[in-house]
């Protein structure tokens, strides 16, 4: 036996020839891009033609008590609710009544999750902030004052951040989460949501792909955005006309995936549109998605690491969080497939071992925990996946699959998953 | 007296009344537009024709003992110097010398800070990466893997990052920060930059204002991209043929004033291109600032908050961080003027005490640790308000300005410090 031959038939040598292999032959195992775009047209037929549970409202459930959301509304509306709610409480007061606001509650304990929306909403408790009592005395002044600033907000047609409402009158609010907490009960007190009032969150998602829309007036191209992608903008009532060939959304966990599949234009082999938040999904890009997802009715595929980390983001895109649930309908996507990576991956990919971490109890706890929640529970895939993590408590980020070359993500593995429609 | 009388006695109401009438004293100071536009073209002017330490090098200052710094080198020259330092080390294995290769040393006593220049460079100490030395074997492995996989990456004109990096080979690199480690010494050793290894680092920043830049091939129209702006993009060397009628550049700290700025389109009242990292500058900002500067030879104002955080972002930017230092060149801008908010302007534009936030023992012992440093030394204004924040105990953010309204920042401030040519 020559020298070389011994060294291959070392375990370790012969292992990792064996895995490059393999990843040689699924390479082989892809059918001509036609193929694989007709099964994407298929999914996007699908989901175009499907009357899924998006269109189902709370109205529509006939639940035994009414629930509470909340919607987009224009400015002229949410600055006539919040002039009904002065004029109340100016009618109350002259009337020698003091005046008082009816705060919707937003604990755990009022919320509850529907399964035929797929959402969190909140029950229809209520309590009376009253200015005439010790106890809410401060806090129906602050809503007040939070109902006036955002008026003024309206009537100058501007945007701000929660941070900038916070420093209007810092004596008056002390500290920030008292003017955040009132801002999401006057939220619900209107029945809008935060972007009708104006007040945003700091962006950090972006987008790249097949898709046109405006960002405040300007036409804005993704496909000609180079590498770095289009920021998406924090005031979501500012994108219209969104126009798009694209055949699905390509929802990514990380921006080291995100740029991998940008600089390969992925999106001119396969029409898509791809968006990720980095990581924590932010206010603005689950809007964007959920826009993008509503006008355009593409089906969305997510790629995210093999955790219980980015089982739980896809969560929050889907479910969304439970400090949010009042304003659940207009965050929420529902009906995202979860394409990968997921635990099965690993071996069927030939992920090799050293790629993969194992997982640390507090993984496992995270796991179980997600094993409890409903909206996993509803998916039997997502259950026997997700028991397979447990079980073999081993977890894979997205770039694990680096280990088989820089490209393989956008040259085999997802022309692959998405031929074998390998998502659920 | 009337009730309403009586109550605007009250101090806190006076108070008040007090600031918000200097807010409008403030607005009446303002001259006509094209006054303050005549300062901008001023100070562009001064930076165009400016023979600044900027174009000064190394070789320049005639050093006692030689330093090292890294240059952007384009693929092919990158190649060649991995290719010669393979056939070198082949060369020493065929005349049994085994194989070693010669790595600079970064660490901090190898650094020095050089005021005619005013960056961190990096002194002549090298050190020798033996494979036939237990004490080295491991690195030297892990150095000739790293260079091969550079290799590769060049030669397929991609680019990866630093994560991917280490997943094609977890099991000898062990954790990411040895194949991290690694890289910046294969950098220094090639004597080119990192984003020459197109190894680049995850995007963070947004641009938005008069510019139009080239994104991969793709021409981005910085004043038509909504109020999101354009993402950074993480590969300098795709960005290419800048241009720009812009008077200067404002860097912002934050995102929220970045928004502020960006939704009442301030550059199109005073031409500017307006920048930002979100907080901590990333690699792909500084290197995109710099290019900015270089090529348009415009002035760049700094707009941060009155902490020693905001100075520190600041000197990042100016400077560098140690551990970039054999690269700092690239990376740094130097000659950036400190516009705002600077401790003295909390009285200056009665910032109300409300709004100021007491330093901790922290804060105020950064902000002495930050007045030993050269690059604070070398100017007396920066000292002046640096001792200033020290004594007062007192910090603001730049939000801390909304308290006179929410368009005070784009339409008093920035326009008043301009005009008063108040930076340092």
């Amino acid at each position: 036996m020559s020298e070389k031959k011994r060294r291959r038939a070392e375990p370790s040598q012969s292992k990792s020839s064996r895995s490059s292999s393999h990843a040689h032959d699924l390479k082989k195992q892809l059918k001509p891009d036609a193929d694989i775009l007709a099964t994407l047209r298929r999914l996007r037929d699908a989901a175009q033609s499907s009357t899924s549970n998006q269109t189902l409202t709370i109205s529509d459930l006939n639940l035994a008590s009414p629930c509470r959301e909340v919607a987009d509304l224009d400015s002229p509306s949410v600055l006539l609710s919040i002039e009904r709610a002065a004029l109340s409480a100016a009618r109350s007061i002259l009337s020698g009544r003091g005046f008082s606001f009816s705060i919707p509650s937003r604990s755990s304990s009022n919320q509850l999750y529907l399964p035929e929306l797929d959402r969190i909403v909140l029950k229809d408790k209520t309590s009376s902030r009253a200015f005439a009592n010790l106890s809410t005395v401060r806090k129906a002044t602050i809503t007040a004052r939070v109902l006036s600033l955002v008026h003024a907000v309206l009537l100058r047609g501007i945007h701000v951040t929660k941070r900038d409402l916070f420093y209007t009158d810092v004596k008056l609010f002390g500290d920030q989460t008292q003017s955040d907490a009132v801002l999401d009960d006057v939220s619900c007190m209107l029945g809008c949501t935060r972007s009708s009032l104006h007040v945003v969150a700091s962006e950090k998602g972006v987008v790249v792909g097949r898709l046109v829309f405006s960002d405040d007036g300007d036409r804005i191209d993704c496909t000609r955005m180079g590498i770095g992608g289009k920021a998406i903008p924090p005031n979501i009532d500012r994108v219209s006309d969104l126009e798009s060939d694209a055949l699905f959304i390509l929802l990514v966990e990380k921006d080291a995936a995100f740029m991998r599949l940008a600089e390969d234009r992925f999106y001119n082999r396969f029409p898509c549109i791809i968006v990720t938040a980095k990581g924590q999904p932010d206010v603005a890009t689950r809007l964007f998605l959920k826009k993008m997802k509503t006008e355009l009715k593409l089906p969305v595929l997510a790629l995210v690491d093999s955790d219980p980390y980015g089982l739980k983001i896809l969560s929050v895109y889907m479910c969304g969080s439970k400090n949010m649930s009042y304003d659940s309908s207009n965050l929420t996507t529902p009906d995202i497939k979860w394409l990968g990576v997921r635990p099965s991956d690993l071996d069927k990919y030939k992920v090799p071992e050293q790629c993969r971490l194992p997982m640390t109890d507090q993984d496992v706890k995270a796991g179980k925990d997600l094993l409890e929640e409903d909206f996993v529970k509803r998916n039997e895939g997502w259950v026997r996946e997700l028991e397979m993590m447990v079980r073999t408590r081993q977890k894979a980020e997205i770039q694990a699959l680096s280990s088989f070359g820089f490209q393989y993500l956008t040259e085999v593995y997802l022309p692959l998953k998405i031929q074998q429609q390998d998502w659920l």
